[in-house]
């Protein structure tokens, strides 16, 4: 174990640097915050480069690292990686998954076309994960998939199933020839989703928080659906209208 | 219209303790900020006691305030009553409804136990909205129902449907004697949702985002439900949760 006190440490530096897009991408790595996370992280231990602990904490006795390289820094150190108010001090490097594995043999897409709210966004991912869906593909315009905020709201089901970020007009394409139901969401020119039967295999599209699914998209999906607002509501939430439309397509297993 | 433009001035005071519960709670008044949020209120006038409106924006050309009075005010009034980092410079002062009216023909009701995180509840409440439910009632230990982030998250539905505080353990009792089935959510011990069928008349009460909903609750309900996790997530959202148990409940109208 080693164990740093300087802010200016090299090592301080590169970690600060993967609160940014940008270095993420360079690097291929995301840093994970809380114990949940990196226990989740930790349950396939070659995913998981480095621990890091603060100091104030120590490290969790229940804390199974294996081989992975712990660093115990300074108080000062875990507050500038924390991204939540009241950090538990406890923090992973993690390799971005290799994207690609899974994902010929997957049945059930969700689809996420510029979901801006990081929140939403890894709620959808949480349930696209509950819902035991196979894949999850983030189109243009939404929030980073590794995003600190994301991360969170997705309870680490970024380590259960492929996310990856892609182009939804190719994705259309490619799961239509492949006979795989594509379905997007939209308020007009749609069918109920309850005219929908479940299925072993499909695609579902879900959009934007103010504006929906991209137009050029819904004129290339296999169906458009809706789900019927009974009251006064003007719309449902984003992540919720996923859960409903999910678990209302999945065949149960 | 009256032009304030001192921080001191009383009515600034009064409309700055809006941001409390207590005051909100001794008042019987709440704050709203956006233009939707003010257009959703001026639906019923006889609920908008005062508009509020930032001398930058102006009073918008499509605001139909009818005789509730408008108060201009600076953009550092503005600020002070703001709860959201770009405010939209727009308030209204609402009466808290009525919470009883409605209440004796509903047939439908979610019931709503210790959510504490405001973003929750709201959506929970929009949902609710959407699904056609005729009233909610929020137990002991959640969030005030009048809390900012409760009223942005529901987009308004706290002009659409009957929601107020409530003793749950009493509202069951009350419930399950007109013969309204009352299904708790649990992980254990519970039915598979599938399992049940929808009706025009029920009663779910959903749970706190970490333990669910308190133990002696589940014991006293008809029947308690789980949703099946099919992948690897440990649970939903609890928002989420609430969306697929309302619109599978629900009967279709």
């Amino acid at each position: 174990m080693k164990y740093i006190q300087s802010l200016q440490n090299p090592q301080v530096k590169q970690w600060k640097k993967l609160l940014t897009k940008k270095e993420r991408d360079r690097s291929g790595t995301f840093l994970v915050e809380g114990f949940h996370l990196v226990e989740e992280a930790l349950k396939q231990k070659e995913q998981v480069l480095e621990i890091i602990v603060s100091e104030k904490i120590g490290i969790p006795p229940s804390l199974d690292a294996g081989e992975t390289p712990i660093f115990m820094v300074t108080e000062e150190i875990s507050n500038v990686l924390a991204e939540t108010e009241t950090t538990q001090g406890i923090y992973a490097v993690c390799r971005q998954p290799n994207v690609n594995v899974g994902l010929d043999d997957a049945k059930t897409f969700l689809l996420i076309d510029a979901v801006q709210d990081p929140g939403n966004l890894g709620t959808m991912i949480r349930t696209a994960d509950a819902a035991g869906i196979d894949a999850v593909i983030v189109g243009k315009g939404s929030v980073d998939i590794y995003n600190s905020k994301v991360l969170r709201s997705a309870q680490g089901s970024h380590f259960h199933l492929p996310i990856r970020r892609g182009d939804l007009h190719e994705w259309t394409s490619i799961l239509k020839e492949k006979n795989i139901p594509v379905y997007g969401t939209a308020l007009e020119g749609a069918r109920a989703y309850t005219d929908i039967s479940n299925n072993d295999t499909f695609a579902l599209i879900v959009g934007n928080e103010g504006s929906g699914v991209n137009k050029d998209l819904l004129d290339n999906t296999t169906e458009n659906l809706y789900i019927p607002i009974y009251g006064k509501s003007e719309s449902l939430n984003v992540a919720v209208a996923t859960g409903i439309l999910l678990y209302y397509l999945k065949k149960p297993i």
